[in-house]
Order: C-alpha cells, then structure tokens, then sequence
C-alpha cells in the first residue's frame, strides 16, 4: 500500500542495491514471523534506502552460499540475520569465509566479552559458546550489549556485508546504534530522516491526495510525495528528489497540510494513535479508563504499551457478562435489558461507567458483536446488529457520546480496527479540549 | 528454533520444490508484516513440505519477471501473493503472460462474480476493478469468497504456480479450502497432517530430548523427529520417513510421549495454551476471571481471542493504580501498603478478588515491573525487584497460590511470556480438577 515509486528520498549519494538474507526453517515453517524484514526494512526506508529483495533459507551452508555469490555479485549492502548463534552449525561461517576468500581467526577479544557476559548473568559458559569467537580475519566486530553473538561488518570490493544475530532484542538496538551510523558515515544511507512524514487518520487515501493536491501540486517534481496505508491511518511522506527543497521547506510545507487537514491531522513523524493519546492526555494531566465489551483488552493494551502508561492509563475493565456490567461499572439492569449489550446506551453506560469507577476524567467503550474466527459468533449476531456492528461510547468532560459501526472483516482485524478508531476518536476530543483547563472534578478535588 | 533437518515426513511422492514470491514495497518498507510467509509456511510444513525459499520483491513487472523465470526453472511449485488487485499495475500479469509463452483474456464470468460482490455489498464498482477480470488463456480461476480478485492457477511444464491476492482474510480461506486439497490431489502434498505433534509447556527443548529419549531412540531412523520451540512452549514432531509406521503406531507412541511427560504434555496438535484452558474450563463448566497491574490486558485478549470466550471467560480488570486495585476488586489497603504492589501478597489478593468480583471459579493476577520499550520503566524496578520481576497468582477452588518469576528482555516479550507461564500455570490446575466435580459454591447456588 505505497503509492510512489520511490518511498521517499532527500538525495542519497548515490542510489544503492540493499538485500536482505533471512536465515532460518522456523521462518520457512512459519513458527516466527519475520519481524527482521520489518524492523530492517523500516529502518532502511527512514533513512532514503528501500529493501531491494529479502531472501529467506534454511540454515544450509551450501544454500546460503550460493545465494551469497549471486546476491554479493549485485549488491552495495547485503545483511544477513541469524545463523551465528552457539548452536548453530557453524558451516555457515566457513562457506561465507570461501566466498569472500577470506580466513576464519578466533578472537580473544570476542571470547572475553561472552565470557564476561556469563559472568553477569551468573550462568556457566558452555565450550559451545566460543564458536560465537570465530570471526572473518579481515572484519570489524559490532559488540552484542543483550546477547553473546556479535555482528559482524566486512569491507571489501567496495560492497559492505552486515552479519547481525537472531534475537531481535540483540538485533534491533545494535542496527539502530551501530550499523545505521556505519552506513551513514560511509555515505551508503542518510544521516538523518529521509522525508517528512504527516500522519494522518480517519480519511481515506484518495481524499487526503484530493485535499493536499492544491499544497503539493505547485512543487512539482521538485517534491516526491509517497502515501502509505496503515489500519486506520494514512502517512503522506514528503522528500525532495534532488536537493531543491531543504528540511526547512519540506517542515514548513507539511506544516501548512497539516493546517489544512485540521483534526485529521494526527502528528508529524511515526507516533502510534495511541502514543499520541498518551502524550495529549499527559499534556493536559488527564486520565483514560476503557471498558471493552467487544475487544477483549485490545485497547488496554495498545495503552499499555506506551511506556510510562500509569500516568495517564487509569485501568480497564474487559466484561463479557451483563453481571459484570451491572456490579463493576454501574451500568443499569434496565437499561441492558430494554436496549440490549450491543447498544448505543449500553456503550454509553460503559464509558461513563469506566471513567467514574476509575476516576478518570476520559473514558472510552466498545461493545459489539464481531466476526467469528471459526464458526461461532462469540457475542452473535442479529438482524438489527449484524455481526461486525460495534457501539464505542466516549466520555469527556465535556460530555458523551456513542457512535455506531460497522466492520466486515476477520474477528482479529476488527478488534484492531474498532481499537484504532476508538483512540482516534479521544485523540480529537483531546485535541479540542484545551491545555491547561482543569475539569470542574479537579478544580473541586 | 527447529532441530532437524526435515520438518517431518510421512513418505511424501517425491521431494518436490516449492518457491514463494511476496510481492509488495510494503513489505519492503516494513509497513506489513509478512505474514503469508509466516501462514504458507506453516500450512504446507502440516502436510510435509517445506518451504524452499521465500522472496520479498518490489511490485515492479521487470524485477518480477526476472525472479520468476529464474524460480520457475528450478522450481515444482511457485506460489506468488500480492499484485492482483484493481489498483495493482497489472503489467504482473502481462510480464508473467510472456515468461509463461500464454495469452491474456477476458474472463466475463470473473466479471460477473466481481459485479455480484458489488451489489451485495452495495457499493458501486470502479471500472479499474475490471482489471481483475483479466486471465492467463490456460489456468483455473480460484474463486474469492471475500474479495474481488480471485486466485489463478496454471499448470504447465509438469510445474504449477498458485497466484493468490494480498489480503489475509481472502488469500487465508482460498489456500486452506482451495490450494491445499488441489496440491493433495496432484501428489504434491499429504492428503493430512504429515506429523503427530505433542506439544509441550514447561520443560525446554533439551530436557524434553532427554526424557523422550528413552522411548524414542528403539525406533531409530524409522522415526523422524523434530523439535520446534515456540515462547513457553516446546513441540515434539513425530513422523516417519519411509512409512515404516503407520499414523496408528505414530499416535500411540505420541500417547505415550504425553503419559511420560504428565503435565507438561499440553495437547496433540496445534491449539495454543489459551485454547488448551478454554477447553478445559468448557469441559468443567468453569469461568476463569483476571486482574492485570503488568501486561496490561494481553492475558485478557488471549482468552478473548478464543471463539465463544464468553462461555468461560467471566472478565477482567487492569488495574495500574492502588485505587483501583483496592475498589474494584477489595485489594486491602493495607496489605498494599504493607507489602508493595508488587508481591505476592499482592498478586494473591488480585487473583481472589477477580475471581470473586467476576463470580468465577477461577482467577489468575500477573503483577510486576516490566522492562520499558525505551528509558522509563512503567512501573519501576527496586533492588529487592529488579526489573522484569513479576508475581503470579492462581485462585482456584482447591486454594490460592502465587510464584515469583523473573523474566528479562524486552516489555513486549516479557509481557508475552508472563502470559505463557500464567496460562501454563492455570492448565495445570485444571488438569487436575476431575470433569463433573462441582466446587462447594456452584453446589450452594
């Protein structure tokens, strides 16, 4: 879902070939998924370069080295994941060492630092952690501050090849603070962001390039515009092919769409809704509380993860049973008995419910009835409510509100999508509602 | 994570080849996970194939071409997902038209299904949604029953390609109902599952071996066996080679793998630990309730992920602040303030007052301070517990109990692995409650 030929590029020195070999059978046998492409791929494009190719292999030697010669011979960068682990065969390490006619040479250096590390840990070395000290006689060694394997970086024909570890908490932090900088040092990938990025929600791809086309047409082919999709959102990057707009311009210019957009308009760069959410309602000293009645505790904890979440995530209740919506968050007997769970006065009910059992000055709920992942519908459909009809309610100091709506889709991806909307909807009321301005509960208490 | 050399086999017609092109930028860029790889994978890996090689390319019709007629050459099945859809440049399909030395034509009955799909969703259709009427002269056309563009499916050269659409929801059904028995058919793949899998919690892989051992070394190479370790749990694979045994023999050796393990067998097959629970607590006419002050409402959504949660699973609570924890589910104040949030005392008082809010037999509380995403920790570490501590605590009908776990990495596993090890923890409980046994309160009410 990315609408422009390039992703986005303030001019790169040069344009580079990138690729990416996955090695492992779990991800062939789909046991993990490849956050590696993800994460790398993410990265890469923040900084001006997009992925060429990712290749995914078995542990083979043989396997990976030919693909290695094939991909070696076309590309400016190859990074390899995986593979160097003490229990992995370590044939891996001898074929690559062939192909770039390269010596294997144990380092002492390297076996102190594993040494070191199970000495923190407080756990035996096994012998077979000390073929993570084998390395290619000519590379440079990038330390593993979360694991024992370190990454690997060679130099040579004028191409650089990356070798990084499996894990990915070994991985990502040593990609972003050691390969990143070597590349961009070396001239191979931007020093900083390549584009501008505005974030935007609840407006669709077409209609966001119908509304800022008056903004950008004007530039023409001096900006590169690229639009990205994601549930519930749509990112416009802006970059300038060849240097004729500079950062300044490029901020000013998305400055001025994301005053046209108005609430739209949901943050420059890559914040999540709900990190947005979370930094609206610190600014403004205010908590969310969520009842969910439909997702389960999807919303609670997409709030969850932004880091800090107690300063200004009051709590959640998830309640399947009318019994529970009665006793914990004060919703009336009668009013689910004549309206029904799967209404707007049931969610209304719940979001005011939620905010004053937590004593919170936001809440938000969802209730509804959504696709079954197999065969039966957990909440059930009807006619009045088919299945995928949900009810959120949001409460604010200002008052309540329930909207009513409708998502066709697997049971998982609607919860996602009922979740995004969700914080999309407190986001604007956030927005509305003034820094600063203490709520008539506050200024009481 | 996979510690053999081929998956499992029952005897498979003849090792055959098959090749996966993912197609997208948004692949590339990182904005979608790839999860056909993770899906594909693991559906052909259940029939006794594994999966050769997976390429992620940019949707350009040269770049694309070019793979293909190099997989094409060395491959016995390529299956390509993604570059079908209306706003898709459909050069794809010329570009693969000219590899394959076949014509493109218009297929009105294609036409008609897109139409009808349309008119039952009541939207009107753009004529660029034609585009997915568009076949190669020789192939089978897939039906879609949750989009418009449907699968294609060429037989030529002794070889088949399998082109299938982007969207999880439409290409998920289409290769389960579709894909899977026509490659069964043709000799492909298994008419059935390839292995018997004993999965297991609790025990790591390399224990697991050594228990197994004894019961498994007899049947030397006539048995193949494979270990896939998954977070928390550890699957045993069992199939053999050259059909020396039978599914009979494979699944009374399989029983009596699980017999020798006791409680760390969790299920023969593929269900996860939240399944394996909601089956066990449907069997016992049982609810389960949660109160979460660390993950945040991930223990919630596994349950609720489950189809038909409601039947077992009565609610649950996530609770940051002290306040909640003491007005929402009787947390006593001062057993807060005396011991700490994080506890066990603390963990004990959440899964009691869960489970007795909601009115379940059962409740499980998780408890912590989890490792932060990026400086700040949520809810901090002290010296007598450290970061990635957390308490766990099971309320049943035979009693209350908590354990102390210690878990480092990164928030998002940590919280992911807490749930594992709660839900392990919960299973085990259940396993020793009888079936039909009713607790003293059902017999009161």
């Amino acid at each position: 879902m990315v609408s422009s030929n390039s992703p986005a590029a303030h001019p790169v020195p040069a344009p580079r070939r990138f690729e990416l070999l996955t090695l492992g059978d779990e991800l062939l046998l789909g046991l993990t998924t490849n956050g590696h492409l993800t994460f790398i791929g993410e990265q890469l494009g923040r900084r001006g370069v997009q992925l060429t190719r990712n290749v995914t292999l078995s542990d083979e030697a043989a396997v990976i080295a030919a693909e290695f010669r094939a991909s070696w011979a076309r590309s400016d960068v190859i990074i390899t994941t995986g593979g160097l682990g003490p229990t992995c065969d370590d044939r891996t390490r001898e074929a690559l060492a062939v192909e770039l006619g390269q010596e294997l040479v144990h380092d002492p250096a390297i076996e102190q630092a594993i040494a070191a590390r199970f000495a923190a840990i407080g756990r035996p070395m096994t012998p077979n952690n000390l073929k993570q000290a084998i390395r290619f006689a000519r590379c440079d060694v990038l330390p593993n501050a979360h694991g024992t394997a370190p990454g690997l970086w060679v130099e040579q024909d004028g191409k650089v090849l990356i070798m990084l570890p499996g894990p990915p908490n070994e991985l990502q932090p040593m990609f972003t603070e050691q390969v990143i900088p070597r590349l961009a040092q070396r001239g191979l990938l931007l020093g900083r962001e390549a584009y501008v990025q505005i974030r935007t929600a609840g407006i669709g791809e077409s209609a966001l390039e119908t509304k800022l086309h008056p903004l950008l047409a004007p530039f023409g082919d001096a900006l590169n515009i690229a639009w990205c999709a994601h549930p519930g959102s749509v990112d416009c990057r802006l970059s300038s092919p060849d240097g004729r707009l500079d950062l300044e311009q490029l901020e000013k210019l998305a400055g001025q769409c994301a005053a046209l957009l108005g609430e739209d308009f949901v943050c420059h760069g890559h914040n999540s809704l709900a990190r947005v959410c979370a930094d609206l309602l610190r600014g403004r000293e205010k908590k969310i509380a969520v009842a969910e009645a439909a997702t389960g505790g999807l919303l609670a904890s997409a709030l969850t993860e932004v880091c800090g979440a107690c300063k200004f995530f009051a709590g959640g209740v998830v309640c399947c049973s009318n019994d529970a919506k009665i006793q914990l968050l004060g919703v009336p007997e009668c009013l689910l008995k004549q309206h029904g769970a799967v209404s707007a006065e049931a969610a209304v009910a719940l979001a005011t419910g939620a905010a004053e059992t937590f004593g919170s000055e936001y809440g938000l709920a969802i209730t509804g009835t959504t696709g079954a992942a197999g065969s039966t519908a957990p909440w059930g459909g009807s006619t009045e409510n088919p299945v995928g009809t949900m009810y959120l309610a949001l409460h604010a100091p200002r008052g309540v509100w329930s909207k009513r709506i409708s998502l066709p889709g697997s049971r998982r991806t609607t919860h996602q999508r009922a979740v995004n909307i969700a914080l999309d909807w407190l986001r604007r009321e956030l927005v509305r509602a003034p820094v600063g301005v203490r709520t008539p509960a506050q200024a009481g208490g």
